[in-house]
């Protein structure tokens, strides 16, 4: 936790007087050994990023005094379409592309994706959110990425791909495809990502229909975590 | 498992026929589905890759007539020095290391790694080439990265990294550096990254004195294993 995340509710009606318990309190006792007076960082969700004094610490709950007077870190541009990885990596995935400052994740299906994977627990709201808030609070960021998930292929790229994608660079990352993958492009991106051993080629052609331009990774067969946050790096 | 690694024991007295029992048998019997006939892509470690054409399978081994001809990825000429990371996080990285084709990884020191760090039993020799064995087995790659364990920062600075880092570009990635890191440099790199939340200042004034420029990625405070995968991207 590199930031204290604060919601509307924990504002409202308390000036800027905060009061914290559970999991938040706990942390800045045990974790920060903060006492009154110290200063910490904390920011409110999809709001300003400041300093929080901490002003009484309590058995079970703090009192700070919170000042929000700076901007969040600035969202990356990209839309990122990801065929859904298996379950363990999916929670590691949607937290260090939060960590990046990825603010758009659509969730897809695809040939090679298992069913059984639409079935775990952690495409819950709840577990879903937990993920993007460890992501917030290690990248000190507070803006709430959005996860959209579609379970029909064809219906996502023909009906609404075309809309979330105007006007951007389009990039399909495949291994083995033709180009290289280009240098900071700065530009708003959509980027499509298959699962591991690519898309078929059917769903390659329906991208490529679309104007998606199939580039490659280096030589290396990468896996999906390693892959994104190399993507990522190498677009902004 | 996209490549399977023989060893130089497995080619032994054998021509191009090699016998394969235990993990990478039942891999290919159980994962891969392979009858006799099928071709599946195969490396001598250290060595060149191939293709291997199942013989026979039996119940409890299988035979691969194997033809080695292709050089395995090129290298990344990187030497990536390393704050000794938490034991979960360190399987993890020395992996994503391997698949993203760094050959020397040197775990060091520094006043913010607790001292515990350095009994996990993630740091013996077997288990460290496990992780680096999955890692080209992920990548299609064939050679081991070189891992060296330094537990005393001083020493290794002084003594040590002089010569290792000898013809080559010196960043050290830290929080808040002055400098943004550079874009694809391509030639030869050491690239020294801290603990979460950095090197402590007479740490970093170490590598400043040897030549290192102090470089920050991105506005965000990026994860160990993520902020790796950014920055070997970004330089390659």
């Amino acid at each position: 936790m590199n930031i204290i995340l604060l919601t509307q509710k924990d504002m409202d009606g308390s000036n800027s007087l905060v009061r914290l318990t559970g999991r938040r309190f706990r942390h800045i006792r045990d974790i920060l050994h903060a006492s009154a007076g110290n200063e910490l960082r904390v920011g409110l969700l999809g709001g300003k990023a400041g300093i929080g004094t901490v002003v009484r610490i309590g058995d079970a709950s703090l009192e700070m005094d919170v000042r929000l007077d700076r901007e969040p870190p600035s969202p990356l541009p990209l839309t990122l379409i990801l065929a859904l990885p298996r379950p363990k990596v999916l929670r590691r995935v949607i937290f260090s592309l939060t960590v990046l400052g990825v603010k758009r994740i659509v969730l897809i299906n695809s040939t090679r994706v298992e069913k059984s994977y639409w079935q775990t627990p952690f495409l819950g709201d709840g577990a879903i959110t937990k993920q993007l808030s460890l992501g917030l609070e290690q990248a000190c960021d507070t803006v709430l990425p959005e996860v959209i998930q579609r379970t029909r292929f064809r219906p996502f790229i023909e009906d609404e791909l075309p809309s979330l994608m105007a006007g951007t660079d389009l990039l399909l990352a495949q291994p083995n495809a033709g180009h290289p993958f280009p240098e900071s492009l700065r530009g708003p991106v959509t980027l499509a990502v298959g699962p591991e051993g690519g898309f078929v080629p059917y769903e390659v052609e329906k991208f490529v229909s679309l104007g998606f331009t199939a580039v490659r990774l280096g030589e290396r067969t990468l896996n999906v975590e390693t892959a994104l946050s190399a993507l990522v790096a190498r677009l902004f």
